[in-house]
């Protein structure tokens, strides 16, 4: 867009967008899995309107994935595709997606790709828990952006607002149902299921991990919660004590000791900050009454509840866990990377 | 910050962060009313945090007013303060608060802040829905970037989801209770309240203007739901026809009838995206039941519901008026400016 003025155009029964001039950028994604493979499809199945609306074309430059020859869901072009992080790396690339989770592997990508100067977008929660604050240093340091709102909540916009709204001024709560596969996993309890089947549900679906342990022990949501209140205090999320309480081995009992009292039982995650400036923070099966907010959060869907000194209680909910989410916020930081 | 690299701290019981290097921004602000007032008195409250959080500090360098002698809540430095717009524009600084609201003089000033390329965040939702495509552009074409999350929603992070997550993939409808003033008068009325008391009392509370016509009238939200549309879907908003069905003149036997059916009178705006790529745009009083997550949006709430390819739906809800939820979705504008 070029032009300083504007007039007012001629009122139209349909209004259509006039195209915008395309420039292209390019993106090394790491991780082809099921964020990094919704990705791929996402941006393929809607390309028309992010180079209508942004002017913005992302061209895939590499892939970096660990079995080259694995059946996926989206077919890569054969001569992008590398297994070797160093290769990845020298690819010539203005933005980095990390999709491959874990700690190591992923750190190293992500400081190697921001060393270069190069926008990384990632959605892996452990990482920025661990990391966060240094990697966010680093990006500084190198004139390059980190981007990371699929980490927490999927596609509810948590991360942005922390960033935007209520960036450091005055948040006093933060409450939330910050784990897709265990609210799954609840809901289902809840309306009659099993917690066999339903969890066997949720990995077919892709919401649950194999080893869903990480879920149910609370120890993703505890990385969550360390993420806002980084964002919300500036705590170093990896020195910020959560006091973790798991779901039962057998939640059955206590989803039926719930259903009997009128609540639902939820999974929930907090951080509080104390007058004295400390943070205090927690993840725990809490009985909701049913006519809570919270009891209203079904499937996979998150919520966050934020109370701060200036907007009061701001309340945000949607799909916060599969493929699809989580590229889809994956997606905004990439269009938000290169505005 | 300028260390690239940074080993993890030592475990503390009270994380507090340290204090980085602080840069000065220089914000000059036109009009010290409601929201100009509040923004001012946010800045000073929250200074400590924001320079710790941000390393930012904003320092006033100039304030547009029209009556330089009216008694304000907040003390302005009177060498700071103007009442000519040129001079004003004349003054050195960063970023350009724009909160004197209107149209002609409101335009007159973006326009010319934007083309000395500075930052500009504003309030204005009439001055977004009529001109917003053309000052976007006029901000593109100077290398300054146009802010405002505070136009629409207030303090619900709605603008930044839709240049976010929804950025341009997928929104199918969105749906919302967009109008903080009637929300607040529909709830005293399902409270048992008389309208002409409840006006009164929104009156003096600071959401509603001296003359609440255009609140009253749908045509504040129906300047929201033209900006809302343009973000999802690129329509030009000044073309967007939007129908509009005004509040009755006296709503109490509408909604008596409301609570005779167990729902809830809410006015309510929303826009449909049609398979032939059209948009269709409305605002009108609605009866929802009394279970629906609009009936539970209560006093100056807003609410927006967004149904997207990707992500299902998405909601947000928070306060939609008044002056400190408004500044404070300006400071969040302010502070991702100079990001």
């Amino acid at each position: 867009m070029s032009t300083a003025t504007a007039g007012r155009a001629t009122a139209r029964a349909n209004p259509v967008p006039a195209p915008r001039r395309v420039r292209t950028v390019r993106v090394a994604l790491a991780g082809c899995g099921t964020v990094g493979g919704s990705l791929v499809a996402l941006v393929g199945l809607h390309r028309e309107q992010i180079e209508r609306r942004h002017g913005v074309r992302f061209e895939l430059a590499r892939v970096l994935v660990r079995d080259p020859v694995k059946t996926r869901a989206v077919t890569l072009p054969g001569q992008l595709v590398t297994t070797e992080l160093r290769e990845f790396l020298r690819t010539d690339a203005d933005i980095v997606v990390e999709a491959i989770g874990g700690l190591d592997a992923a750190e190293q990508l992500v400081r190697g790709a921001l060393e270069k100067g190069r926008h990384v977008v990632t959605a892996n929660k452990a990482l920025i828990a661990a990391h966060g604050p240094a990697l966010q240093r680093l990006a500084d340091a190198h004139g390059a952006t980190l981007h990371f709102e699929a980490a927490v909540g999927g596609g509810v916009p948590i991360v942005r607002a922390l960033r935007g709204e209520l960036a450091g001024h005055g948040v006093r709560t933060i409450t939330g149902i910050l784990n897709g596969t265990t609210n799954f996993l609840l809901t289902a309890l809840a309306d009659g299921a099993r917690f066999a089947e339903a969890l066997a549900d949720a990995q077919a679906r892709g919401f649950a991990e194999a080893d869903p342990s990480r879920d149910l022990q609370g120890l993703d949501a505890a990385d969550k919660i360390r993420i806002l209140s980084w964002l919300a205090w500036g705590v170093e999320p990896a020195d910020l004590r959560v006091l973790v309480e798991p779901l039962p081995l057998d939640p059955e009992p206590l989803a039926r000791q719930a259903a009997a009292r009128g609540g639902v039982l939820k999974y929930l995650a907090g951080a509080v900050r104390e007058e004295d400036g400390s943070v205090r923070a927690w993840v725990r099966p809490v009985i909701v009454p049913g006519d809570h907010a919270f009891a209203r959060v079904r499937d996979e869907e998150n919520a966050v509840h934020i109370d701060s000194h200036s907007l009061g209680v701001l309340r945000l909910q949607g799909r916060g866990a599969g493929g699809d989410a989580t590229a889809s916020a994956v997606l905004g930081d990439l269009i938000e990377a290169v505005r």
